[in-house]
């Protein structure tokens, strides 16, 4: 499995490059937390993405920390969100070797630290969900979702997006 | 596919009949807010379905807001749970054409939106469980679940249900 | 199948029991509510978990309750989620006959109720992990993981666990 993400000059990697997005290295979790688990995690043809937060451009988390309705504003939120989906193409293209290698995104599970009376998850969560569609198209990018308020993230962080995806029937086998 | 609600003449249907329910209309989002994704997607022969709340009779969101206890009680709440359930198969009919396309229920994540203090997530969410069953019986309707408290939820609804399904498998593919 | 848990003398059971670690009865509700569901749901190859919390080893849940951050510090969290995981290996076992059948762990969502500020959920969680991994070991128990913060839970539980397995390719379908 090709672990090097420069590596992949597929055609939703040349996308990503037309579009002037570039994805982050590993996440590098705060210091002194173990986290036991894979980010992506295959099982025959299924890819379980685990939590995901905004990532920074050196790979540790984003500074957009708080509360939606509290620290941070609705714009601050999408933009949360929207990194939260390159941090999740980056985990996708390190372990599936080319993002090409996905079939068809399944759900999403949008997950948005909520002050009291923050009701606006869905417009977050679309900063997730457009940078979706626009890389993979309608096609392949279409997914169900759920955007909804949580009382308290992992270390203060905005936005947490779990999803599964399918890999292409005529894929090698992950 | 069939998307005319109104013309499922499957056993479900006329179950739903019997029983006196009928389902509501698409939904209307509240203005102005975009919600790119299906409220149904089709992955072979599983079914992704996205967050649904309690419906109106004319598709709008119910007038029931707010959180369980604080402006509504366990009563109002598990009416809530059962207008989602049958917001999530107006869906599911016009989604999949007729509701007898459905093979099994798999699993449910029944989301309340709790003050502090409400621990009483299962009792809502059985609104929607019982409904489920009530229409489907134990063979196809039988559900894992989880019931749980959610600190806010979009546009101030009381309930939120996200759902798997998988299709019957002498079905036509979806 | 085989619901009497002691007669589960697999490799798992083996292990569990050099371990030291036994697993608690049937789960006993708080009295007077229904929970109209079963806690393993099993569609094919694919093992559905609804929502476990900590379990007393009479079968009640454990008197572990309230939320991290103000009831209860980290340490007795990792403990309620590594009761937690005794927890859903029980009703497992009950409902597979051997845990021996489980052929992947798929998916763990786990929910920390959080009083405000409490942003450690994922070394809560690990209470969880570490425990299955130590019983599957890596191949096996491996499994993507979110781990965030509800405003409640039922029955005022600290933590809950919903999660997904698929069963062994070579093993009797469920």
């Amino acid at each position: 499995m090709n672990t090097d993400p420069k590596s992949d000059d597929g055609s939703i990697a040349r996308r990503l490059a037309r579009l002037g997005l570039s994805l982050p290295p590993p996440i590098v979790a705060p210091g002194g937390v173990a986290l036991p688990f894979p980010f992506v995690h295959v099982v025959g043809r299924r890819v379980f993405v685990s939590g995901h937060g905004p990532q920074a451009p050196d790979g540790s988390l984003a500074p957009l920390r708080g509360k939606l309705g509290r620290e941070l504003d609705l714009t601050q939120g999408r933009e949360a969100a929207r990194l939260t989906a390159l941090s999740v193409l980056g985990s996708l293209q390190r372990a599936l070797g080319s993002l090409d290698a996905i079939g068809r995104w399944c759900r999403v599970f949008g997950m948005v630290a909520s002050a009291p009376g923050f009701n606006r998850q869905p417009e977050v969560i679309n900063g997730f969900s457009a940078l979706i569609l626009e890389v993979f198209g309608d096609e392949v990018g279409l997914h169900a979702r759920s955007a909804v308020g949580m009382a308290e993230l992992p270390f203060d962080i905005p936005v947490e997006v779990e999803a599964e995806i399918e890999l292409r029937d005529d894929g090698p086998l992950g």
